[in-house]
């Protein structure tokens, strides 16, 4: 299947399930609304997953990992072989996003969408490459349009390949020095906000670095006009190439009628270009966490989307996304399998009272 | 012991090894301080666990029933029964508590601390009655000093008995219908802050329901003149059997050098009743999330506690600490098991630049 036939395979939540788990909601043993966002959330994952009653079982975290040519321009403090040297500590179960899908039970997917320095074979790491890092986007566009739709393409596959192992919630994650940068740039795009708006500091940089980083995001934009009506366009032009897998991750898992967990902000700038590509994608998505890069509640604000957790992570490699999994089997889990009020033999609310318990 | 040797016995967290822990943090294959709040979560764990690497195994949560007197005085919307049947929902596994906890692999211990309705015995249930329901608050003191005492001496025991079972995480949950107006009461006395202020609405009642609440928990403070430099004083006046028995879960955690993650409000309460009887118990509390109930924001602030998680719940059943224990162990697996960019082999920032990654 090429992008368009999956995008337009993505159909909405079904409302009909999604009606009938707020009525259950309002049965279980509780006050009505008591579990806050765990109960709207449970309403959406009976929507995706087409029951009242889901009972989500897989988890799988999509890490995709790529380099990015504007590094050029000196928008980062750590240097490029950092991208690989961090995939080789994945695979090597110390990183944050290891150590931390290993304690929630998620199944993790590496894959190399075009790291810069060669990186070994491995069982764990899919390669899915689109060239050896992208070109330097202050320059001239990231990548071809075939590059960009093969990215995208690669992503629909790992995330299809993943529900068909059995992962019902799928999270994307990211790893590439510079690709807050064009993450930056992408959210612009989408959202017409100024880049000094969508531009955030990463780790601490100073003001000076930050001003320069700005400049670099609007050069990028002013070279290269990217059509935010054109998913693929922004991608190409702007984007990255682990930007396109997740997009594409996202398309795939909604296509497959799955969860799909965002990270922070360059997984929201993938769900921003899957967006664009199919109307239907955001009730699929789920936001993991806001994380402490501004440009992220732009992004979020953008797709509608409130994130679960807030906890000031700005880390990627799909760590608040691993965090928000718990959250949203919780939610499916109560939604499923608390009593109704009925057949705990618990009293409901006394009728004459608009109140509640305690 | 008695409760006044547990809490001479609860020392300060360990300095040392939390300076240890940061300065491992600052080491670990992620730029410093992208992991947020779980940071600064580890680095309290460091110092409870009194290890840089603290690996924390089992978690168990407390959940304390009892009945107030004060549902005389028109505060609830559900009937007093409604504690009972919970416990009974609890039991069966039907509740939001049962299912939140079976899905996260946490230990449950129900606990009838005076519950009205007469309860059967049971397998998974603890009794440690201190009465039929407190009295009514509004009208006198809830309860004499020795049931104050003897509830506190409670928790202290089954924190106790968590720990040397295993538990490392210890979690506190309550039910009892009518325990909101016991909590604003505790926050107002403790927080000297009008009973309009730490007053919430419940579930949802009406503004002159609201008034009359706040009205009631009034009168308990005219009435019994609570001491806040004396927190027994407190519990014995305008508090319940459930947040006594909270209040010396968290002692007792503290005591064994456990872990306490707090739910809502009515664990917020039960914390500062812990807190005026120890200097050094909050170095042990976790707030595991804010409630919608307007008075735990007050509690938490007067405890310098930052909550986890903030998702409109209010509940209590102990639901938000369950959910935040999941970030707890993150927190201390990223501490304990991440590499360290020497063992990883990845490059650290580059040394001229102020800056980060991307």
């Amino acid at each position: 299947m090429n992008i368009g036939e999956v995008a337009a395979g993505i159909g909405p939540a079904d409302s009909r399930a999604m009606r009938a788990a707020e009525q259950r909601q309002n049965n279980l043993t509780k006050p009505p609304g008591s579990l806050g966002r765990l109960e709207e959330l449970s309403v959406q994952l009976a929507g995706i997953f087409r029951t009242p009653r889901p009972r989500p079982r897989g988890k799988t975290l999509v890490v995709a990992a790529a380099d990015h040519g504007v590094v050029a321009q000196g928008v980062t403090g750590y240097p490029q072989e950092v991208t690989a040297q961090m995939v080789l500590s994945f695979l090597s179960g110390g990183a944050a996003v290891s150590v931390m899908a290993m304690k929630a039970g998620v199944e993790l997917v590496f894959v190399d969408a075009g790291v810069a320095t060669p990186l070994p074979d491995h069982p764990d790491l899919r390669s899915v490459r689109a060239g050896r890092g992208t070109a330097d986007i202050s320059r001239g566009p990231a990548m071809s349009r075939e590059q960009a739709e093969a990215c995208v393409a690669a992503g629909v596959r790992l995330a299809t390949e993943a529900a068909e192992r059995g992962a019902d919630i799928i999270g994307t994650g990211d790893m590439g020095i510079g690709n807050t940068t064009a993450s930056s740039a992408i959210t612009a795009a989408f959202t017409e906000r100024p880049a000094s708006d969508t531009t955030g500091r990463g780790t601490g940089r100073s003001d000076p670095e930050m001003r320069h980083k700005v400049g670099v995001v609007e050069r990028a934009l002013a070279v290269n006009r990217p059509d935010p009506a054109d998913g693929l366009d922004v991608l190409a032009k702007v984007g990255g190439f682990e930007i396109g897998v997740l997009a594409g991750v996202a398309l795939g898992a909604a296509h497959a009628r799955r969860a799909v967990v965002l990270d922070g902000f360059i997984s929201g700038a993938a769900g921003l270009i899957a967006r664009s590509l199919s109307p239907h994608v955001r009730d699929y998505m789920v936001a993991g966490h806001v994380s402490a890069e501004a440009g992220h509640r732009i992004v979020l604000s953008h797709l509608g989307l409130k994130p679960l957790l807030d906890l000031g992570m700005r880390l990627g490699e799909g760590t608040g996304a691993v965090l928000a999994m718990g959250l949203v089997e919780a939610a499916a889990a109560c939604l499923a399998d608390m009593a109704t009020f009925a057949e705990a033999g618990v009293s409901d609310r006394e009728p004459e009272d608009g109140g509640g318990p305690r």
